[in-house]
């Protein structure tokens, strides 16, 4: 690696943690720069010095009330977009320009969400969806929100309607004697909802609503709708917008609703590339471009979804540093010889924490690399135009359906980690200086948003139940990405696999580790398919039949194809690093593997791929001597992953492991900690008489 | 049942919800007074109506800042405490006072938790703690704290130290010149930390110290230690004490930490039931009474636990209850034909809810007779002086070990219940006004306080290994309570049963799910005693085998253990029920039941309980089956669990199920959501030149 290289990680200082990372087997930096792209991690160290630098920036002892973080995190998202960082944006093309926004957007998703999201809604996928979406007419827009001149938002939700896009009830009516489209709620049901930067601050709103043109509906399109004055952030007349109030975290985002009374905006507002209406009121779909079509879709269905694995793959990594370091610096109980333990000594600890550690390498391995051949698809699908039709549509199709199943299982992941590092931390993990409740608070709604988890799943799984038809005995259909699932070109040979080992080694294998997934990706298939062909037997509709064959089955399946997935991308970064890191990145991708086994290991029994103790035990086995030869590794490997201090922002997590001198700084540098209320008086238990 | 009692239970308002509840093949008012011991019902409400009706305990929209959040409830602090609730505290006994605190801890802490914590570390718990560990010298403190002259903390936690109590280090040296303590914090490692109502409000601790006299030290005491003027409320010189700030919730109840230099307490302030210092400063223990001793030690470790059990499975039931209604209110997706379908008819959400539902109800039954049960054995303690002491010993061991994992398990399942609760949810699940934030955020913290789960499972698996060895072959020492642990006198014939059934019938059935829980429980516990023997014999030492053997083994076993336990309650009460009631009972028993055993399934391969694909066939068709049955039950069933509305404070949890125009009405209600903020200019995108 060249000197040059290893100059973008700063060294770290003296510490109380060295004794932990003098342990360790390979050299942090190194693996940095092997885990990490170095472009990226400098344009991220770029953005970071930039907030470090600036007070508008600086971090708070307390949470604000919803009113003052709306004010705080709005002057920091006009401080931020005018920073210079987006300076150079339009001077590329469209991969490394959205890849540049997707690191700046991780950067600042680390350092406070609030910020990233305030500023993708409100510019970089708004003017992403006018470029995709709309033609040269809205590039205005498109100039107009880079230069700072308005702020959008995304209303798609309503009130009554959110995973359910197709029943969306907001009308847009072409008049065709003003030529415009007429805005219209029918009733609050169909007030649209939970729209970020539309309670308080937007200026126009990028809408998702039915275009109806002489008495017939054509569907849900996308319009551009003037919200309020740019001048004085008063809605326009016509319109009813407000907040909706406060929220369990990401109170500096103005989420709001709004009701349209019969709103008029001009005709050139309908994003028009798929589709337009002649000014007579004719609807006319455009299928010069079918190819970039197909991109386009993917793009504004997955882009969101791209970004929130990358966000939440880094709140995984922040979540198990934290936990990681103050279980080095924290001792409890005594060993025989009455010497106090560091927790991360204790099996169980480990146990506990180390799994993630595991998948937040084997995460970050994987988008990293997967958000590169996305953005290569969209590329390719805006660029050739003579390409193969249908090899683009099984692509796209493809990525959509991993990026589904990747959405769900990484933020769940995440979920579950920041909770087990905050018990992990004991008391600690409860104070808010420790970071983990936010972590937890923030990362919440990823869960749901830009598709709800349990939705993206049936996605998923719909996708795999059609490929296990179409490429059965279809080697030659298979074509980059589809090589994912290459084993459903035979899936009787995945089926008959047998766990035969013997011993531990059996089980330290890579063989082993796919066959074993490979086996249940086709069992759980052939499972689904079975109760599904049933119900239909049974003269049960399709729905319904679909709705019955999720719990055990389709659901449980794309999960575990999500694993599998994730788990085929780690390994093969694995096999191309050299052998110090590998040996040690091994390690972690064994654990991520046979940890997500372990959690799937009825199915292995159930199905008949093992039986008898012997596997259940190797297994366990193999996961705790993973573990005990990982201890001396975890203090340097969250180095590797975890973000400046700054950033980290976490009083038990700081790298210079002065655990118990910073909490006692933290208790007494808040002024307010020290003082007696001045209604103190009210404090009194003696009520007056 | 007679009328009167029916009465206790208001009815419900013709209500959205009703199509539901017609639905339903019980009598939802019979079956709350089933489950619900009606006299503590009537307290309960008693407390929730008078918090109701005074305007002090009002809903707020919006969570205030931590001071100020701060200052509201200790105000609803001051005001609840001389509300007259607590007027007849000292006319009764023990088990009816202690009882009648407990319920009203229920009902306070439904409403708000920061109140009732505040109110039991102040008052409640010291009161108890000089009641069991002082002596009549004490009795003016008792009388004080009940007056409202003076509030308390219970100071044990320090920097450095928590779990791992042995190791404290605060010191309390007695003087002999003086006669007094002079407390002592070595260094900042040792200052009190995390301590309830410290931070700012209470006038007294009760601390404990290290005593030493004469150069001994005679382990951990308890001290009334004065902390801060009760007229002025500044701090004594010779103690410096704060808040340690914000927490990810419970931010009304100020946190704090404190440093003694040198500082003096008179004598008489050692907690002395247990052992005394005399003038000479000798330390006497007094075994006068040791059944007493044993019970009052039994309570000082277990009250606040118990009431954790209590308060934890009211929340279970909130949460439920929330997404419950919620779930049959909200519709999305269509059917074949078209109509659009309420969640909880979908199958993956049944699976997701229900059995959170059947858990709620379990946990309720079990512990409604267990506390008890519980306060039985302390009462008896405290009255019977020539009992068996060897029987008490093993009662108060066997009660602390039930509690220990009772408390882990069901906080657990609470916290997992409401994350899933708050998805089911979808978006609103992350509005505020959903309630099932606060429940989140308030509810994370049982996790750690009054033990770390994961410590105390440690317990109950000690006791657990040691019962397995006393009781083998010795029927003859079985007496309540240890009859929960009967079948470890014969662990043979529990490790021979296999699953030998057919058919789906062979699961429903009270016989399978006990013998497969007591197979679980011997055989984890000889997998566990196989392994930590194999260590010893590898001469490992006993501290470090221990530690060794907690992953896959005891840590398991505490907490299946536990499941058992609480199914046997619950099976034990469905069938003291009458026919209606019960058929429902039994449907939720066998769902919580089978739900537990599905996430232990992998054991039962492993140990070879079972083989072949059928019993995890038979396990999965039930629990969905048994989901399919209780559709038409769920929404009555969660108003049997919920308290009323204003308690349960949730938006979109509202009995009156006008679910869209409750929230429209609460998204305009808040005043400050339709305005322009007065910082609008901030907003302005475009930056001033
Ligand atoms: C913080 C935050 C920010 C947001 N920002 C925006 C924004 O800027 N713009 C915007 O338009 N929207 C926004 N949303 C809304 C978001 O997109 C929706 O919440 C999301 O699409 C899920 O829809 P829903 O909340 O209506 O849940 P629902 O669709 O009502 O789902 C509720 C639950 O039911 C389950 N469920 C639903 N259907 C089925 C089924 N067929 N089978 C089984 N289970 C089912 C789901 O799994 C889910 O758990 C935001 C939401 C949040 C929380
Ligand atoms: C909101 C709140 C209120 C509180 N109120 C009070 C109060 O009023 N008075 C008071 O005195 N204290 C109070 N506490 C402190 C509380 O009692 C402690 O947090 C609790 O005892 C756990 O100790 P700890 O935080 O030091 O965690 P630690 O003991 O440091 O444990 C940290 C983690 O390490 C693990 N661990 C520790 N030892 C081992 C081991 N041997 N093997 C395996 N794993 C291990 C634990 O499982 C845990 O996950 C409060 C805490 C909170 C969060």
């Amino acid at each position: 690696m060249a000197v040059s290289e290893l100059e973008i990680v700063s060294s770290l200082l003296p510490s109380a943690l060295d004794k932990f990372r003098k342990q360790s087997s390979f050299d942090w930096k190194q693996m940095k720069l092997n885990i990490e792209d170095p472009e990226q991690l400098q344009i991220k160290m770029k953005v970071w010095s930039f907030l470090a630098s600036d007070p508008n920036f600086e971090r708070l002892y307390n949470t604000l009330p919803p009113e003052e973080e709306k004010l705080y995190v709005a002057r920091q998202l006009v401080k931020f977009h005018h920073s210079g960082i987006y300076a150079n944006i339009n001077t590329e093309n469209y991969k490394i320009r959205t890849r540049y926004i997707m690191t700046v957007n991780e950067a600042t998703a680390a350092f406070n969400p609030n910020l990233s999201v305030k500023h993708a809604l409100g510019v970089s996928l708004f003017a992403n969806a006018l470029l995709t979406l709309g033609t040269e007419r809205h590039y205005h827009f498109y100039k107009d929100v880079w230069d700072g001149k308005i702020l959008s938002c995304l209303a798609l939700t309503e009130v009554a309607h959110g995973s359910d896009t197709k029943r969306l009830r907001t009308t847009a009516t072409f008049d065709i004697k003003s030529q415009e489209y007429i805005i219209h709620t029918p009733d609050e049901k169909a007030a649209k909802c939970w729209v970020g930067n539309l309670g308080k601050q937007c200026t126009h709103a990028l809408l998702f609503a039915q275009l109806w043109s002489r008495n017939e509906c054509h569907g849900l399109q996308a319009f551009v709708v003037p919200i309020r004055d740019p001048q004085t952030l008063l809605p326009y007349s016509g319109v009813i917008v407000g907040d909706i109030g406060e929220k369990t975290g990401l109170n500096g985002i103005d989420n709001g609703f709004v009701m349209f009374n019969h709103y008029r905006v001009p005709r050139d507002n309908l994003l028009n590339r798929i589709g337009d209406i002649t000014a007579e009121g004719e609807f006319e779909t455009s299928f010069t471009d079918p190819q970039k079509i197909l991109g386009a879709a993917l793009e504004n269905l997955s882009t969101g979804r791209v970004a929130i694995i990358q966000e939440s793959t880094n709140t995984l990594a922040m979540a198990v540093t934290i936990a990681i370091r103050f279980g080095a610096l924290r001792t409890q109980f005594c060993d025989a010889k009455g010497e106090e333990l560091p927790l991360i000594s204790y099996q169980l600890h480990q146990w506990r924490l180390f799994p993630y550690l595991a998948a937040a390498f084997g995460c970050k391995v994987f988008i990293r690399k997967f958000s590169d051949e996305y953005l290569e698809c969209v590329e390719q699908s805006n660029s050739s135009r003579d390409g193969d039709m249908k090899q683009m549509a099984d692509t796209v199709s493809c990525i959509h359906a991993v990026v589904c199943c990747s959405k769900s299982f990484i933020t769940w992941i995440t979920r579950d980690a920041i909770q087990e590092c905050r018990e992990a931390c004991g008391g600690y993990g409860y104070l808010k200086a420790s970071g983990l409740g936010d972590l937890r608070n923030n990362h919440d709604p990823k869960l749901t948003y830009e598709g709800d988890n349990n939705i993206l799943l049936q996605q998923t799984s719909n996708w795999l139940l059609r490929q296990s038809k179409e490429l059965r005995n279809h080697k030659d259909m298979l074509h980059f990405p589809l090589t994912c699932v290459s084993f459903l070109c035979q899936p009787e040979i995945c089926l008959n696999y047998r766990f035969t080992g013997k011993n531990i080694e059996d089980i330290f294998s890579h063989t082993f580790i796919k066959c074993t997934f490979d086996w249940l990706v086709c069992w759980l298939i052939q499972t689904t398919e079975t109760a599904l062909h049933s119900l239909l037997n049974q003269n049960v509709d399709r729905i319904s039949a679909k709705n019955q064959t999720q719990v055990f089955r389709a659901h449980t399946l794309a999960l575990v194809f999500s694993q599998s997935n994730i788990l085929r991308y780690f390994w093969e970064h694995c096999q191309s690093v050299e052998k110090n890191l590998r040996l040690i990145l091994e390690k972690l991708y064994y654990l991520f593997a046979l940890w997500c086994i372990h959690k799937n290991m009825v199915l292995l029994y159930q199905g008949g791929y093992c039986e008898g103790p012997l596997l259940a035990n190797l297994i366990c086995e193999a996961i705790l001597k993973l573990c005990t030869d990982l201890c001396n590794e975890v203090v340097s490997l969250v180095d590797v992953i975890s973000p400046p201090d700054f950033i980290l922002n976490s009083i038990i997590g700081l790298s210079d492991g002065n655990l118990y001198s910073n909490l006692m700084q933290n208790f007494l540098n808040d002024p307010q900690n020290l003082k007696r209320p001045n209604w103190w008086r009210e404090m009194l238990m003696k009520p007056k008489l």
